[in-house]
């Protein structure tokens, strides 16, 4: 390659959840892109020879990668760039990191699509009530009106409550609204105008709980949103109502939420709870009115591949010069996931 | 209202499928529009007084109108539009009714949506396996490497195969269109360039059941299609791929189809079967690889207020003399669903 210098780079992950992260087609980029250097990935920094930690201008991380703590950026003087082919970094991100001026960008968006798509799957399958009609259908095996076991079914003119508009609650916005859905928006940084602009109605939280016939959760978990829907706001939903959560299993109530459901008041779909994995005797794994997964919402498989291609795309902005796309600052921690 | 006359609409359907199907929007418009005469709805034509019947200019009809046999279109001479709120008509139309040029029109288009929705919200779940996973959670109870336990999964570069662009089929590609798949589709009348206008590669079926990860029928029930995936056909899926069946039963070799999902060769999320009801004693209600819905993808609930809507836009549309949007000739039944 002619043109910009060719920087040395480093992987930097957990293998075992990352199996299917790069393909052919990413190493072919990346070796035109960089110079690759030391063992891919690094799993442990400690066990990486100086000389090639010494040379690392761009690490390319993902799941797994350590925190970048001072005795590790010391071995890498001419680190520049963190490019994180994964959602959140707060999990290796260091004050440190900061005051050394390294960058640092997230494929958080790229994370953001399969979650995305997940919900909206979820939207669907809640609105038709068909979780709950596949288990009646399992208990009655004959003949039914399927609507009794099923009032107030139907995606057609259903209220939805996005609580939260990150970056995943507005591509669930932007999803659903070809679609024929009421929508609702509750976030504490969004104005009408933009909440108009994203298809929705902005309203407060409780009037959004109140109002939706399915509510689902795209709020960042942070100590400001723990129990963010506690016992009261549990209350507030409508009787039938369905909650989704693919975001994190703190903001909401556990035991209030467990006691909701096993009182069949209310209907949900979580990908995420408190904790995280349930206790076996868990009641939530059996009713049938809880959809139960086991946090998969995020990248799985060939998904994570989309991250990938972010983090890539990247590298190769910063190697231009050019702006980054999905740069992380200090400052954004307080408020993104 | 002055303009055009108002003609003589009666109600025809079953009204315990059918509960939803009018709100006060939809009587204050037909008030608007029509003279509404005889009892709402007509379910035996046989206990209504000649002198109501021989008014009717427009019957509107949905699920559960008997079939309209010349004794009692005699008893309708003025009858010159059926707009059936509902999809099929083929449950209804006679020869006689086509002889006497009545025209037809029905709202197969409308009930298209929630089948293509509850398809698409199928194939995210089914790309990410989350059935599975769901099922493999309730068993383990545990923290586990998820992808062990659902090869392959992941939306992304995931390949569909569309089988028969038919309305839904059409209305699912375009759904689709916007999302990380390749797309397949088959179809006997469709051309390649008609296929790439739908943002799908044209293909035969083999081909299509050879490539696809997941694959959804979409093709009309007629004495050809007849058991259009047989045993040979089914054994043309990937081992782990996933059928999807909201059409009808009659497509697939059932006893074919049960053998491989016994095998747990293949996945399937089947909203109909044949028979329908299965028997008490199929295995397809507790197979951990088959999501089995009791026929509900259609309009339900709140959804069948989508085809009134589509209906009373038909019956304005003939009483303004305006061409008609969703017309039914003889000649199009062998072809449609």
């Amino acid at each position: 390659m002619t043109g910009p210098a060719r920087p040395a780079l480093a992987h930097a992950r957990w293998t075992v959840v990352t199996g299917d992260l790069f393909t052919d087609r990413h190493h072919r980029r990346l070796a035109e892109l960089c110079t690759v250097v030391g063992p891919d990935p690094i799993g442990d920094f400690r066990e990486v020879d100086d000389a090639v930690l010494d040379a690392v201008e761009i690490l390319l991380t993902s799941w797994g990668v350590p925190p970048l703590k001072p005795s590790i950026l010391d071995r890498m003087p001419k680190l520049r760039l963190v490019a994180h082919a994964a959602g959140t970094v707060k999990d290796f991100v260091t004050d440190e990191l900061w005051d050394r001026d390294i960058r640092v960008t997230s494929a958080a968006a790229a994370n953001a699509v399969p979650v995305a798509e997940y919900t909206v799957a979820a939207v669907f399958f809640s609105g038709k009530q068909v979780f709950r009609l596949q288990q009646a259908y399992r208990q009655h095996r004959a003949l039914r009106l399927w609507s009794d076991d099923a009032p107030g079914l139907g995606n057609f003119g259903t209220t939805v409550g996005v609580v939260g508009a990150s970056r995943i609650g507005r591509r669930v916005l932007e999803l659903l609204a070809p679609y024929d859905f009421e929508l609702l928006v509750t976030d504490p940084y969004l104005d009408d105008q933009e909440a108009a602009a994203l298809g929705a109605e902005r309203v407060e939280l409780d009037d959004l709980l109140r109002r939706s016939r399915i509510v689902t959760l795209h709020a960042p978990s942070l100590p400001e949103t723990r129990n963010l829907l506690d016992r009261r706001r549990l209350g507030l939903l409508a009787d039938g109502a369905t909650l989704i959560n693919t975001a994190r299993g703190a903001l909401v109530d556990h035991d209030a939420l467990t006691d909701e459901l096993v009182a069949g008041r209310i209907d949900a779909v979580l990908d995420v709870t408190a904790p995280e994995i349930l206790p076996a005797d868990s009641p939530l794994y059996e009713l049938p009115n809880v959809f139960l997964t086991p946090h998969i919402a995020g990248s799985q498989g060939a998904e994570t591949q989309r991250m990938a291609d972010l983090a890539i795309d990247e590298i190769e902005r910063y190697i231009r010069g050019e702006p980054l796309h999905h740069e992380v600052r200090r400052d954004d921690l307080d408020r993104i996931a």
